[in-house]
Parts: C-alpha cells; structure tokens; sequence
C-alpha cells in the first residue's frame, strides 16, 4: 500500500519537515531570556517573601543559596554546556571555545561552591544537622560529579598531556556526564524549592497548602528551571545543532597541540 | 605536532575505546535488576516504615501512590521507551515492537492514573487541598503530558492513518518527549520522596533531620531512582543503541500499512 502522502510524503526530509526545523540562535535567544528569568524569579522571591540577603549566618545568608545554585548550576552551567553547538565555534581554532566553555563551567562551580557555604554557615550558625534530606544527599552528589567533571575535563582536553586515545575514550563520558549533572541539578533545584516553601510557609494564613501568592511564584519559579533544562538537554541531543565532525578524527586529536 | 598516541591513536575507534563499547543486553538486565530494586525498596518503605496497604482513603491508601508512580512512571515507562533499542527489533516486521512498546506505555499510565486516585482520594478523605505543591504540579504536569504523548503516538503510528510526512514531522517530537517526559517523572518523584519524609518524620525521635533509618532507606531510594532515569535516559541518547535505520526512509513510511 502506498503511502497516503505519496512518494514525496515518504522522505524523511519533507519540505514541512524541514520547514520547521529550528535554528540554533534564535533559540539560544530565547533560552538566554529564559534563563534571565529563572534568575530574577528566584531573586525576587528570596528578596521580596523571604526577606532579602546577608551574609552573616541568618536566614537572609541563606538567601544566597538557592539564587546562586540556580544561577550557577542550571543557568551558567547550561551556556557552558552548550558553548560548541555554536555555530562559529565550529571553524577556526577551537582552543578560545574551549577556554570560554572550561571557564563558564568554572564560574558555575564557584557560584556552587559560595551556595554550598552560604547553607552550611546558616546551618551551622542554627544548630541545625546539615546532609539529611533526599535534596541535600542529591545537590551535593551534583556538585562532587561536578567538580570531578571539570577536573577531568581540564586535565584531559585542555592540559596537552593526555594521549589521543584517552582524549577519545574520555569524550563520550564527559558529554554523558555534562548531561547528566543538569538532570540532577535541575532535580536538585525543584526538591529544594518544594522544601523550602514546606518549610517556610506552615503558620497563620501564608499555608504552603492554601497556595498564596509566594507559592504561586515559587511553584512557577519550579517550572521555568525545568523548562530550561529540558530545553538546553533537548539542544545538546538534536543531532543537527552537534558540530559536524564531532565524532570525527579530527576532534579526537589532542587540541591544545592542533593550536601549536 | 603528532598526537602523543601516534597514528594509531588519533582514531575515535582505538581499540581501548572499543574495548570499552557496552553491549546492551547486559545493560539492559542491569537495568531491569535496578528497576526492580526501585520498585522492592519504595514497597517495602511504605510496607514496614509506613503502614502498609488499604484502599479506603487512609494513609495506608496514600502508600499506593509512591509505589504506583515509581512502578509506573519510572519502571514501566523506562522499559517501554527502550523498547527500539533491542537488537531483535531491528529486523523483521515492526508491529509487533509497536504494539509493545505502546502496551508498556499504556500500562504505565494506568499505573499512574490510579496513582493519582490514590492520592486525591486520601486529600479528599481528610480535607487536604489537593494541587498545591510543586510536587504535585510537575507530577500532574507530567501526567498530562505523557496522555498526550501515547494519544498522539497512537494515532500517528499505530493507525494507519497518519500521512507519512506527518510521521516523519511527529517523530523527533515524540522522541523529544519521550525522554523529557522521564526526566519530569524522575524529578516528581525525588520531590514526592522529599516532601513525603518532612511530612512524616516530624515528630519526637524519629525527626527526618536525625537521619532514622527510614530517612536514609528512602533517600538511598531517590538517589536510585535518579540513577534509573540518568541510565535509561543515557542508553535512549546512544547512538549506536539506536536502530541503524531510525533516519531512513524506511522509518517514515506508515507501518500498520506496511503489515498488509
């Protein structure tokens, strides 16, 4: 039987087909914004319902920690990602690419690291234990398979040390992890946000479960760093937007040699 | 300047790294045993932490939703999107592959469905608002995307009515989805997890910020349902886990009718 489109409806690459098939920038445009919001959301959030930031053990020290962690993991930590499915990374030498991705993803730990100080002084300044929920067992999980990824990254692909075949053998566990630590930062970053508004809103009438208007905010703040990092997972995978000779010799050659 | 590997080296398929290529049906029974194991640690939290079963609006009814939905949305729905990736489905009529792939699927939304009633029949049998949680927002959010997600994936590619360059238009969606959808369903269920410990480790000596055994029983449980997900997610991204004609034009063509 015939194919009801007929023989050109047949063809993967029909003109509808290609018709929709989205370009790179104007998405990343788009992600940029959204990124912009995520981090003015949880800003706002934390300055107009929780009362503002500190840094001196109160609970406006922990402030910091939920806007930094969005900041740094999912928002700073997603551009780095996504640094070689630019297009002008892909001719040219790849050395400035490669120091602009190792140094997004840098800035992103740091913005961590200053996220994991700003719980662990509030904690410990209210004599309260640190490391015994399911989202501080899993954000700080995320933040040690980060740490290892960026020091396994810069001593193989930035360091000229590390042989071709090491190059080759590491770069599929480092596109897998780089992926897999947004998953867990993202899922990090919703499980704290449900705490936190557990947490925070149990008394009079600012009830968690009534649903006023900062669990409103919270709950959607949620939603648009899921969205965010089901767009930049879905960007790393869509095999159009990858550089066109990933897989090939070239990119198994060690780089900071090729600028020599 | 040569690669330190020599010649030889600078091949992405150096026989290191193709020592190292995983075959997928030892992957696959690793998988299913870790599937497994999810399933038997969040029955027996809610069997022996938590009560047990009923179906009769009380807690022990709300026991069901966290075993249904890890069952459901994780387990079952893990298998059924890796159902492509079997080397025997790669030849051979394909209608037997959909119809299992869509069977899975459907089963895991029953599982979820009454998921659901478990938990709005234990809010409505105790006068607690329902949908006012991020939690139950991402969940029930990712529930009604995986209802459009079979819906849509049975009526493109399991009728034969579907013109071909609307398969071929409505495949990478599908794909796209497939994978968000799980990632959705993981992060739900780490903020279920979370929320549900605050919930019932609040009082006297068994506070979730004393770390009982049942604290750290059930987060060993997130953390295990993450791995699920990262590793099913993982092997759904492999290229060389994906049908080798998955872009051809075979691929595009309407399959029921292909069956005639």
């Amino acid at each position: 039987m015939e194919a009801p489109g007929g023989a050109e409806g047949v063809r993967c690459h029909h003109p509808v087909v290609e018709m929709l098939d989205l370009p790179f920038l104007p998405f990343c445009i788009f992600l940029g914004l959204l990124g912009f919001v995520c981090v003015a959301f949880v800003s706002a959030w934390c300055q107009y319902w929780r009362g503002g930031f500190a840094w001196d053990g109160s609970t406006q020290m922990f402030n910091w920690h939920p806007v930094l962690m969005v900041t740094g993991m999912v928002v700073l930590y997603g551009a780095a990602s996504l640094v070689y499915r630019l297009p002008s990374s892909w001719s040219g030498p790849k050395l400035p690419w490669k120091v602009l991705h190792s140094s997004l993803a840098l800035a992103a730990f740091i913005l961590a690291v200053l996220g994991l100080v700003a719980v662990f002084r509030f904690h410990n300044d209210h004599g309260t234990p640190n490391m015994y929920s399911l989202h501080s067992w899993l954000g700080l999980a995320t933040i040690l398979l980060f740490s290892c990824q960026w020091l396994m990254g810069f001593s193989t692909f930035l360091l000229p040390w590390a042989p071709a075949w090491l190059r080759g053998l590491y770069k599929p566990i480092h596109v897998f992890f780089g992926s897999t630590i947004l998953l867990l930062a993202v899922a990090s970053c919703v499980s704290g946000i449900n705490e936190k508004l557990f947490f925070s809103l149990k008394n009079g009438t600012t009830q968690y479960k009534l649903l006023p208007a900062e669990a409103v905010f919270a709950n959607t703040l949620g939603l648009l760093i899921l969205l965010f990092g089901v767009l930049v997972l879905g960007a790393l995978a869509r095999p159009s937007w990858k550089r066109p000779d990933a897989d090939s010799l070239d990119s198994c050659q060690p780089l900071l040699a090729d600028e020599r």
